[in-house]
Parts: C-alpha cells; structure tokens; sequence
C-alpha cells in the first residue's frame, strides 16, 4: 500500500509532487475540493462529491475541463495503484497557472490534483464518550455553500478547537443562530425533532448530512430543516455533527455546558448504525 | 532584466519555481503576504509593509522565522539580480508544508516566496479621465485587517467588475456603509472633508492609505476616518481609491451613477502629486 499524489496526469509519491508558485490556489486560494471517504476500495458517495465538486466549480466561475466520469476515472485508477481499501481521496481542482493577478482569463486551465491516503485513525472512545465542541463568533464569507479552498478562517476555528482540547468549533452568528462547524454540519434533536440548518449560502450542503436526513426520514424521525440557536442546542436531547471522514460524531459538552445527560445519545448511535450498513452498498 | 523568484533560499525564474502539493496556502489559503513598490531600485514603505507583514503572520498564529531585516536583505538581493528598477515585489508567507489537515503543528516551518516583477502597465489615460468602479455586497470574512492569501472573494469581486468594464468592486454593507474595494482602500471627499474607512477588521490598514492621510493632512484638508454609505458616495464631490501599485486613482463613475461633474477632482490630483514627491524619499 502507498499513499499517491495524481497532478494534471503525473503520478507519484508527495515528496515529489510540485506545482508552480504561480498556481492561483497556492497565490489566492482560488480553488474548490472534495473529500471521499473509500470503504472496502469503494468511494462512497462518490457521484454526490463529484456533483458538488462541479457546483463548486460553477459558482466560482471555473471552468472543468473534465467530465465527471473523467475525474471518477482517475480517481479510481491511483487507487487501485496505491492499493489502499480505506482511504480518504482529496480532489482539489485551483482555477489554474499564471503570473498573480486578481483577474483571470478566459482560457486558463485549472490544475487537478486527486490524492489518496489511508483514512485518518479516529478514537473509538470519541464515538463511545461523544466529544467537546467550543462556540466561535461566525466570521467566514457568506459563500459557505461552495467548498472552495480559501479556508483560513475553518483553519482558525479548527486551531482554536484543538487548543481548547474541542473536537471542533461551532459558528455562531450575531443573532444567535448555529450554521455548521469548522469541518462538519451541525444537528440537533430537540422535542422530538432533528434539526439542522437548511442548506443555503451560510452552510455546506453536506453528503453525509444528506445521508443522514434520509436515514433520520426512514426511521420515522420529524425533521426540521430550519435554523435553530446556540441556546436551543445547548437545550438539546442530543447534538452530533456530521462530516464524510467522522461520519456521525455525539457532542456531549459545549463551552462549558454539557448536553443531554452528558452522554451520547440514542438517535446519534442509531443513525451512525443504519449510516455504516449504508455505506458499503456503493451509492 | 529578468523576473525572478526567491523560494526558500533558492533564486531562478518562474518556469523552475514549484512548491509542495502539500504546503498549506495551496491547500487552505493559509498564508499572508505584501505587495511593494519599488521605485527607481529603491523599495517604498519597505518598513510599513514588512510590519503588517509581521502582524498578519500573528493574527493567524504563524510564527515567521526571519526578521524583518532579513526578510528586507532577502528582497534587496533579488532585486539586485534581477536588475529591475521599476519592480513590484510580492512576498508571501504560507504556514508550511505537511499533510493536510486543518489543524497545523506548533512546530511547521513557513515557506517564503518573495518575487520580483516589473511593475504592470496602467494606462495614463485612467488617472487623467478617471475610472468606472461597481458596487458589490459585501461578503467577505470578518478579518479584512489581515492580509491572507484566503483570497477567492475578492478574487470574484473583482473579476466582476473586469467583466462589467470597472476598474475595481467597492464592498458595500447591508446597512449601506462602505468598507473598501477587492484590492484597495477608498476615500471620499464630500462636504470639504475627506472620508475613509476607520482600520478595524472591516478594511486592509492600507499603507498608501495611511500617506494619503498624511498628506491630506498637510494640505489641511479635514480627515474624517469614519464609515460612510455608498449614497454619501454617489454624493461626493470626488471619490478615489488607493494601493500600492495603483497608488491613487480617481473614480468618475459607480454603478451608473456620474461622481461630481464626471471628470477627475482637484484633490486627487494634488494629493497624488504630493505622494508622486514623496515616494522617491526612501520612506
């Protein structure tokens, strides 16, 4: 097993994969990305990704010289090539090479770069004994719906979870209202419903979230897709976030408030169950 | 004359510079970075602009591992071989180089860009007949007094006002009031005083902009570093937007609206020739 790097038709190892200092993602975050999560050498979900990807791409402005059964098609090559069965698959597609200015034209051709790598080991007990999570004033743009790689302000929150010994950091805005984590969608049962924010500009339309809304659909949970407020969640049955590598994580403590009874809920574990029968059927 | 690229110590030229697909403003935006003028082989501001260089890096917690005396030795020797008198130097700072993940470890090590270009072509004819800018709804993150490289929105902003025939996009608040442009500061002039932006986390501290101040100052002109709406703006007897390489550029148009009479007003001029003495001072 090794883990490779995929760049405009280059394969290799990541000690000499190398793009150009004049590549706009690496001048101006100019770019969009997936993560794929692959079970068993099978992408999950993989035609949602590649849908979004596209979205992305179009909402920005960037043209995609490549179909989605093209990039599927790399994909799936390097890893077969890198023989690794669980792994995380990161496209990330920058609009493309030229000397640093603001403006772009027309013609230029975006950089692809696909890598795959062995999922990240996440603690049993963090699915067991649920997790910490810290509140953070929502300071992002207002285009969180795309998933484009000028990610400093995620990486800020993330840090500043960490620090603090948080799994991950919840915005929230001015008016008290929750929009997603750093890296993660957001939920909350509360009076019987599930509730997540709805899938506008403020958020990230997620794949697994949408997996999840099925999954809570079909076990006869009521849902609300509307906005809810930091003191709703932390009045909440139960709060998990959601995110294509954690998959279904139970928050038990935010700040310094703790949820629930302070243990993972019911509904979190029975979802992340009917989630992992889910996920090697292929979708 | 040669264009060249400083890289981690090393020197050459665009064609031979690459960096990491793994280095972190290539995959998150997490870099800050300066533009300097350099004007007849001698850098303007150089100090000013190596300051927020050092501030922006401990606004998102990198540690720079150069001083400012180093990073200045550094441009100076590139400038020096690349020849160019009437260069624009970019330096830029991502926070290093690992896989990725959001959360970064206290011991990476920055990369260094620093190039040396020649300074891009405006035409006379902009700063004598004045330019077109657009309107566009603010939707930038919250930390506008960092100079990142997480860029995409004004990326966006300002590929719209190219396509609309604009010289740049001013970002306007919900509530009316302006904060600035994709890649410069701006200043009206109404009611016999001038008006910018106050410097909090809505704007870039523009280093042009604090000379404009300083010579507005001296012409004894009233400062007033107070918002103001974008009907105010349409209202101004003059408008003009400042940067580095810009320097100050008067605007005659936004949106449809004509800005005062439609031609270029007397305090721009006088300001910009007052700054056209100052910058071969060696500030």
């Amino acid at each position: 097993m090794r883990e490779l790097v995929y760049l405009n038709g280059w394969v290799g190892s990541f000690d000499d994969a190398f793009i150009s200092v004049n590549d706009r993602g690496f001048n101006f975050g100019d770019g969009v990305y997936e993560v794929v999560r692959v079970y068993g050498g099978i992408p999950f979900a993989m035609g949602d990704h590649l849908e979004r990807l596209e979205f992305s791409a179009t909402a920005i402005k960037m043209e995609m010289p490549w179909s989605k059964e093209q990039l599927e098609m790399f994909t799936m090559d390097l890893l077969d090539k890198s023989k690794i069965k669980e792994a995380m698959v990161y496209l990330q597609v920058s609009r493309g090479t030229a000397h640093r200015n603001h403006t772009f034209s027309p013609d230029i051709k975006p950089n692809l770069l696909i890598t795959v790598r062995h999922v990240p080991e996440i603690s049993p007990s963090m699915y067991r004994e649920g997790v910490k999570i810290i509140s953070q004033p929502e300071f992002r743009w207002q285009m969180c719906h795309v998933k484009s790689i000028s990610l400093l302000a995620s990486v800020l929150a993330k840090q500043r979870a960490a620090d603090a010994g948080a799994a991950e950091a919840v915005f929230v805005m001015d008016d008290g209202t929750v929009t997603e984590c750093s890296a993660s969608n957001i939920f909350i049962y509360k009076d019987d419903a599930l509730f997540t924010h709805p899938a506008d500009n403020r958020i990230l339309k997620g794949v697994t979230r949408k997996y999840v809304l099925e999954i809570a659909r079909g076990l006869g949970i009521a849902i609300k897709v509307e906005p809810f407020s930091f003191s709703d969640m932390l009045g909440a049955a139960e709060v998990f976030f959601t995110s294509t590598i954690v998959e279904i994580m139970p928050v038990v403590k935010a700040d310094h408030h703790i949820i629930g009874n302070g243990k993972p809920g019911q509904l979190a574990g029975r979802i992340h169950d009917a989630f992992t029968s889910l996920r090697h059927t292929g979708i």
